[in-house]
């Protein structure tokens, strides 16, 4: 259980990292959206490990084909299932692992749920799993542009970028910071100077046998208003529980998040001042949401990840028999994930903006 | 839609600040529960309002009624309907505010998103809302007892405070702290230097027509282990969802948060070393989950409140037809949620914990 | 579990014959629908016991209270709960069955999956419960007509009746039928022959200790092309469903049923013939639905009732203790459910079909 | 939407006819439970076409491959994908179907729900389709027949047969019915002159252009007791729904069915005996389900299919552009689908009943 998300626009995932492959079913797409599979793959190249040499260096392409659901580049109302295989998965290389717990790692946790785990390479826990999720929020966004296009409005823009690395801080625009600036940097950090420190902090990390963590903020511009359903799918509490089940995330935080705690209401409140489809907010500390609804304005994210948790210096742990040992990790593995997190950020935000555009179809019709 | 919460353990809250009443209905409590009306009684009592001075003088007895799903104190299977009917109601006292959009409340977005609100008293974003919720809580925090004793292990204890107001930051002992303690003071915060400085805090916010946000922390001690659902049901993202489904709340933390960003993997990781029931971790930076699954230790959290909306300055907003306007709250409210918000973190981790009990007892059987 | 009917016009309901009430919550009900709560209380009344003499005299006047989710006569998006009191709950008149489980009740069902049961009139078991469902029904058959409203075509127009009851057979033209010729009449019978019949065969089976069963038949005009989400959710499935969640049925037909099975495919087949808005079928054995989505042509159901498990004559049966007993009910009854049954029949049919207009919605931007 | 069925053993469909193939997500299968292929693979090969002469020739090995949730033969708890390739889709043989409607299929209801359809085959609507269900329910078998062991009661044997082709009707003893004897004759019915004589209708039928339908019904011994969840998750309402959602299906009956309707009262209670495990019915109209929860009495189903659309017969239809058309059916096709649809009644009995039985745990504990 557990592997669905989403109500209208919904989505269920499969697959570990080592095994047949991983994929994700898509259920509640509106018929005739176009489907290009190479919008899709396109997401999944900017997740796909090997990208630079600040990632992983697992060898994997991340193919996908389109099983179903699809018919002349359009989906068909049925299911789409997609489905990219696993190729570069050396099992071997995780026998020594078969019968102790990496600390920080779901390995123990696994085995005190289910009795059982698939230990390779850390199995359903792997961010490999969130491929199905990254494929399916291609066509997430693509539904949200078409659907901003009938109601001819400008499409939503979704954008996410590596904020912060351990002590490294990033200074971005958010109003004005744009794609090609996130993306012509392999640390996806849009600011040129810090994403060159971040670079640096993550190579010494990686020879420190060490990890780092970070930040990604996401905003989204033209926000359609009026998504979000109170009182417990609220859009933020969508968004956060989508966060949080990315791998790896300890925090969320929407608008101004925890800097609101020591603001007082008179400069936390945002002002309405009229505007041209509606009232305005000159400032946001609201972060696009009121009442768990979306007033229009960008919506503005943050999310905190812990560092990686495979890293290759020396570790106390004990083994499935509750034994002592010390673990030198082997393998391969990201010091730090931010940037790959990034288009798992995109795709979480986009499956939750369709399923709540869907939503809110009942209440455009009287 | 969106009123419907949890898997297994089900509830779904109906009600506004104004109308017959608010409640809930409790679907999947398991049979033979003891259900008793007192508990229940008890939790909505430390959310009610006009409990102090520091709180809303609203004249509510919040008394509670169950209408079904219960014969001779037990649970029969049946749903637990509750309802909790409205008293001090003055609608007159909003008519001020019925074609104006007050800042940073869900006036306009609601208007948005459904064409018509309840402009009265904040209808069905009002906090009234979560009665439902602390009762089902109530329920929910039962079950967890009761099937702790079954199983012979010490009940899950839950337990939520007030940990920061403004500036004013409480010095707690997390592993050591108690509910006498918490509820020993109004504000909710078991420091008693901290609470009186958050005391002053809040009264000269009042006086000044401000209000303030600040930070519960809640842990879980005697965490039953194996509970979460990956991938999209881990056990943090649903208590994230539960959080940001709060009204007022912008951030979530699980262990070490936002922390976690200048850590490195060496400090962040947890070691496992031997323990009497399974692996124990002697630092919990996970703060209680592991790949999305809890493995034993304390759950720890954070969240983040904003200083009420509600403020009795003068503020600049739009009526509902785009015309500039200066607005004086009149009305009665909270200039700060936070000891209220005390039982709302409570039940809502109890209820996330109840639907995870209810869909892990599959793997129990084989 | 179990409680929580549709997905996206979702109603949950709650409470038993004897207890605080009966009732229901509506999620999902599009804002600014016109809800009239005389709309609503005359679906009530029409299954409100102590219409006539052919069914139950139990004295209760089923007054629904709308709790919230309406302001100013129209759905304001909230969840609209509904409460209805019992009035006439004599529990003493059911003391003699609290440890014995009458023959074809849920007395012993409920015993083996619960632990334990409401056995007074039946608890949740009791037709009462399915007040909320009509009260939903009400609603759910307001946003059809609406629906069409706005769409500009002919509301759907639901229409059940009691077809047969034991022996006696009505003839009826299920193209031509009308609403007051089904109410003309205390058995909801439209064809007066049958009627009386029917009349005469309810008393003498009320005489003799004994009841009867019968069919149910409905059809929906003007039905919406394009309802129904294969391949779990099809339009007839999700009908079978609602039909065999009503208390007392045993079968359910669409279109040609059980006759189908005679046939062979020659004549079986509704040919395409071109019609003003679509193909139209000069047959309709598929009864409204192919491949589980609605074509346009009438909806046909057709709902088989068993006689009434309470019966006053003598019973063989046993105690909680597995002791043989003879049982006599006492207690007001139904010698037949049939007339009562045709209003709940008519909320499922508008239940399911109101979910799937909202579902369908999807599919109509692109 | 609408491809997802059950609660907590909870399955996902996906494919098409033609596309890259069919298959299934399993969510929700208790950890550890064995997975073995071969027995996914016999319930695939009962339900391939190209068994016998008597059903179509389109040749598929339908070799099923699990591409997660499996390690060392056992489930992980993480969700379980199965795929069956497509291989011989002749997709030119279907040309001549592109822009028209065959009468009784979904070509047309397709087109007015989604405005697209993969005209090929049937697309979504084929029986391919049920695949993926046949897969699961293997999956859900071995559940059930597992929890049982470890609950020291005999497993629940699912038994279901053709009962009647057309005219000709089995005689076949409810009670005492085996696998092998339905399994013995390609039609799937255990009555062997029974048998014999559908074998001559449908090969008649064939020669006629013409197709035939029947019923098909299911016993369930060994029933356990307690499942189904009142009021809308009642056990036959689950049943219904999935019967319902097979292809062809055109009614339902539980027990006595429409039966029911002639009998009265008296005749129809199942008098409670006392049993060895809680009282027996010597009688069964109840058909094992009372309330809409089991009584540990056998289930007994009854399931009508209409005669296959697919003739080779010359019939009137229309086109997409509304111009009346003659067509004369080519491809391969079954005259009769009742011996194919066992497998399918089996794995939606084995899905619902396995569902039922994860749901019911709630109520194990307390």
């Amino acid at each position: 259980m557990g592997n669905t998300f989403g109500s209208n626009f919904r989505i269920t995932t499969f697959g570990e990292s080592h095994g047949g492959g991983v994929g994700v079913i898509v259920d509640g797409c509106p018929a005739r959206l176009p489907i290009d599979v190479d919008d899709i793959q396109h997401e999944l190249d900017r997740r796909r490990p090997g990208q630079s040499r600040l990632v992983t260096q697992r060898d994997e392409d991340d193919r996908v084909e389109i099983l179903s659901g699809v018919a002349d580049g359009l989906a068909t109302g049925a299911p789409i299932a997609m489905l990219v295989r696993n190729k570069d998965a050396r099992s071997g290389a995780y026998d020594h692992l078969k019968d102790l717990y990496r600390p920080s790692h779901a390995d123990y946790s696994y085995d005190a749920k289910y009795g059982i785990r698939s230990w390779q390479g850390g199995g359903r826990a792997s961010a490999r799993e969130t491929i199905g999720r990254v494929a399916a929020g291609a066509i997430a966004q693509r539904m949200l542009r078409e659907f901003a296009e009938r109601a001819d409005r400008p499409a939503p823009e979704i954008l996410s970028w590596v904020d912060q690395v351990h002590t490294v801080c990033a200074n971005v625009d958010e109003a004005s910071v744009r794609l090609d600036e996130i993306e012509a940097d392999p640390t996806r950090c849009p600011d040129p100077t810090a994403a060159a420190a971040m670079t640096s902090a993550i190579e010494q990390a990686r020879r420190d046998g060490d990890s780092l963590g970070g930040t990604v903020r996401a905003v989204v511009r033209n926000m359609p208003r009026g998504l979000g359903e109170p009182v417990f799918d609220r859009l933020e509490a969508d968004l956060a529980k989508a966060m949080l089940s990315l791998p790896a995330t300890k925090g969320f935080e929407v608008g101004s998040g925890f800097d609101a705690v020591t603001m007082t209401g008179l400069d936390h409140n945002d002002p309405f001042v009229p505007g041209a489809d509606g009232p305005d907010t000159p400032t946001n500390h609201s972060g696009g949401v009121q009442g768990g609804i979306s007033n229009g304005a960008d919506l503005r994210l943050r999310i905190a990840f812990k560092p990686t948790a495979t890293i290759s210096s020396e570790q106390q742990t004990v083994t499935r028999d509750g034994e002592a040992v010390t673990l030198a990790a082997k393998g391969r593995h990201d010091p730090c994930v931010l940037p790959r997190a990034v288009p798992m950020v995109d795709a979480m935000v986009a499956l939750v903006l369709a399923d709540h555009e869907l939503r809110q179809l009942r209440n455009t019709i009287l």
